[in-house]
């Protein structure tokens, strides 16, 4: 997807992480059901962006990688609940994630919920377990808060009630930054800054790191939304146009293709200005940043 | 419920728990109708039995109970969030709950299933939040741990997939004892060990609070079942006899009424030898176990 550094990177920690999602579950002493459930979903061909946002930014303070396997394995876990929650009938009401059966399909709607709170549950003991050799106690409490932060009523879950609320209605841009900000921005955030804590970041460096995420979040976002329109069917793996069917307010809509293009590239300029004042080394980082500017699904 | 003592002890700190836990949701920074949606089934009229447990413990050790407020309040958040997603549609569809429509019907399917997950996320954001005057930071990890473990599918998750599983066959005893173990049992025993891990228990004193709660969970169950059978319909809340009408197993049904009896008071003597053998003041606990064996609802 990027150049050979950065492909050699993501695939070498996608792999590790693939391995540990799937270690970690087996090992749990529970009924077979509900481990298949939870493995199906995180099997089910993500990017991995978040895993590898928070691997990227430990070797930008040239740290190991390998620090965040476990804070990767529990923000994938998060965000592999939020996936199977929203593909529920009263939901969304999906029946395909990726090209494959949504969990609910596959193993009924009871077993998906469950699915889903087995995985919220078990991401924050999985984070609570960090060996001790990468974190500290402190350190752990304060990934433990972020996490639940990042996932609960104030970033992913307050985002998806908006979302809801915002169905059928026209928003203004603020609101639609809103949902974006906090449906799917919190846990990109908080995936950088998982990282960054994990390093030993400096305040100063925290805060850039963060404002960096913010407008890369925002970025990967309004360009969703200009695929919708313009991309591929076959590479963004749903109908082009299907936002402006289902009535969902856009970018491109609010702003028209030129002004969502152009606010396209605001964020991204704003993310690498920050990535800027860090003094770290981010190239895989900046590389990230410009996949995310010229993606095609 | 108990005596004059029981009775002032469990007032006073359910007064606390009720303020804390409005207070905990209501300072989110959030859409309001989530909040509106989690703080509805906090306050839909619980006994609070896992608080009362936690803070009967800190007090047989002499500890100020309110130690244990914010550990409460994120043990009676997870409680919350299992029953709003065990009364969905999909799971066992209860339009009401002590007397109460249940979340879905007030708040919708795709609100509850929200509140639930929140309400599940924030449980963790709380317990890793204890005042430090309370618990070290090494205290709160191995809360937050052992939380997710009593929560997750090693525990109550894991139960109902069990309970689920078991729809229509008829179970072994120790098919049943699995699935009130996991589904009731872990999160009431984790109420006493959160106590205990608070109050600086020695390992002896752990294990046997942790025997006793396993005692005991298993006499509250079998309690619950003879009640299903024998009960007043208008003081446990749903029909005399509709686990007989949904074909579950029961005890009464394993053991007949007088084994059942028999077990329900082997149970409760061998939670009190665990508690006499903890060398503690455990004057509440033991009522709170008389309660169990003679409740009428």
């Amino acid at each position: 997807m990027g150049t050979e550094l950065l492909d050699a990177f993501a695939q070498k920690y996608k792999l590790l992480l693939d391995s540990e999602l799937r270690t970690l579950v087996s090992k749990l002493d529970s009924p077979p059901i509900i481990k298949e459930s939870m493995i199906y979903s995180l099997e089910a061909g993500g990017k991995r962006i978040r895993p590898l946002l928070l691997f990227a930014t430990l070797a930008a303070f040239g740290a190991d990688p390998q620090k965040g396997l476990h804070a990767a394995a529990a923000i994938e876990m998060i965000h592999t609940y939020s996936l199977i929650h929203d593909d529920l009938p009263s939901m969304d009401n999906d029946d395909l994630r990726r090209g494959k059966p949504t969990n609910h399909k596959v193993f009924g709607d009871a077993t998906a919920i469950l699915a889903g709170d087995a995985l919220l549950t078990y991401s924050f003991e999985v984070m609570a377990n960090i060996p001790h050799e990468f974190a500290t106690d402190t350190t752990k409490l304060k990934l433990v808060i972020e996490l639940a932060k990042a996932a609960g009523t104030e970033g992913m879950v307050g985002g998806q009630i908006a979302d809801m609320e915002a169905e059928g209605k026209s928003l203004t841009l603020d609101e639609l930054e809103y949902i974006h900000v906090h449906k799917t921005g919190k846990l990109l955030k908080f995936s950088v800054l998982a990282g960054a804590i994990i390093a030993g970041a400096s305040q100063n460096q925290l805060e850039n790191l963060s404002a960096f995420a913010h407008h890369l979040g925002l970025a990967f976002q309004i360009q969703d939304d200009i695929l919708d329109l313009v991309g591929n069917q076959q590479l963004i793996g749903k109908p082009v146009g299907s936002d402006t069917t289902n009535h969902k307010s856009t970018y491109p809509q609010l702003l028209s293709i030129e002004g969502a293009t152009a606010a396209l590239h605001k964020q991204i300029n704003l993310s690498k200005e920050h990535l800027g004042m860090t003094g770290l080394n981010t190239n895989l980082l900046m590389e990230i940043t410009d996949l995310v500017a010229s993606r095609d699904h």
